[in-house]
């Protein structure tokens, strides 16, 4: 399972305060840690990003890139931004994220498809989340046609059911794993090559629960996902037993080989 | 889902030298125990018990019932010594376990009609652990035939894919999750009035294992397993990680109602 870093984020202060004052240092070792820890790609969170934010993009992308080796998740609402961004990225960038708003669609796909990267469609519609599971897979059937009419690969495609904090919103967390089901039979549905990837932001069915049981539900929840064939995960790869379930899941499944060391 | 604590077996020396020497405190202790912890069922292995088999599995099951209300998993290859046991077991008893050897199945299935039982049905033959899935599910429909044969419902029936130890037999450990998948299906290829029900004895897949790692490849393995639909588990309901495992999984697929304090 790909994992995506999530902890370069503008919602954090230290990280916004990082990027409001070109201060290179924190975002670098924070990319560094998350990549020893094993993250594969590392999201870059810098926010709506309405004022500069192409000059943002690249600094945040060039600064980390220049030190760390690490594809980046390029992740704000400003799709010029994630231009700007793409056009410095060493290695295959991924796009974090579009919605099934058409107009957003019909800038980012060919913007995907220019740049080889991948990217993240997203089951919200302009109106917000979904109420039910059809109106997801509605949603996300136009994003893989989006995707397809552009030239972009399935395979490059990464669709997420949306992940909603069980503390206040629990029958939607039940409904994102059926969700997720959903995705993986539009294979047969929509007669596709093979069946859709499939990716979460992970740590939102925690928001709003206590501390002490974040890391619980998170890890429980990404088990029942990856159970189900989920392939990529926005996550907090220092959370080490968070990263030990994907270890032993990968161990339980035979995609790894075990050893009483599989751990370290 | 159904919770067997299994802590009641002749292979730990407490429980054997209580069982031998007529030692009731340490088998009520433990028996109480599980419950507290949230067992609904305790298991009671007796072991072969070729000598006195009737009469040890009776004083164990009065021993237990006279002062825990808790109905037992019986526990033993002594066909006899299970009759003895349910004879005089209140409540609805379970018989662990019958193989596909139909002899065996002559006699068990009959007598979990006769009182009111749950049995459970193991995907062994007389030689062993099947090499590969087909070979499972085919016993598995011979357990089921019998259970219909013989008027147990099916929803007293409860079907094991058999849990290996994942540090000797890695693969074996996937089949049982693709076993399980697979007797869940078995309602439409044996037109079944239900989805057949699933256990296991979970605690074999970390056999072998470093003790710092069972109880984290217990609970991501009952995890996987409860995601595909498993209904019941014999484990160690002291182990509180596990529980909290279940508590959680509980929750975010909607089956209890989340408050903060759910772990309570």
């Amino acid at each position: 399972m790909l994992i995506i870093g999530e902890n370069i984020s503008v919602t954090s202060k230290i990280v916004g305060d990082s990027i409001r004052n070109k201060d290179a240092g924190p975002i670098i070792k924070m990319a560094k840690a998350q990549k020893e820890a094993g993250a594969h790609y590392v999201d870059v969170n810098i926010g709506p990003a309405t004022k500069n934010g192409e000059e943002l993009m690249q600094w945040v992308v060039q600064t980390i890139q220049r030190e760390v080796d690490v594809p980046l998740a390029l992740d704000t609402k400003n799709t010029s931004a994630v231009e700007a961004g793409l056009s410095v990225h060493k290695g295959t960038a991924m796009i974090n994220s579009v919605t099934g708003d058409q107009s957003k669609l019909d800038i980012l796909m060919p913007m995907t498809k220019k740049y080889k990267a991948k990217i993240v469609g997203i089951a919200l519609s302009e109106k917000g989340v979904p109420p039910d599971i059809d109106s997801r897979i509605e949603i996300i059937m136009n994003i893989v046609n989006s995707a397809m009419e552009n030239g972009v690969p399935l395979s490059d495609v990464y669709l997420d059911p949306i992940v909603l904090p069980v503390a206040v919103l629990q029958q939607q967390v039940f409904n994102c794993i059926e969700g997720l089901k959903a995705f993986k039979q539009l294979k047969d549905l929509m007669d596709l090559p093979e069946e859709p990837k499939t990716i979460v932001g992970l740590s939102n069915v925690s928001q709003s629960s206590p501390p002490e049981l974040k890391s619980l539900i998170n890890r429980t929840y990404l088990t029942i996902l990856m159970s189900h064939g989920l392939d990529c995960a926005i996550m907090d790869p220092l959370d080490k037993e968070l990263m030990n379930a994907v270890k032993t899941f990968d161990i339980l499944t035979n995609r790894i080989l075990y050893a009483h060391s599989y751990l370290d």
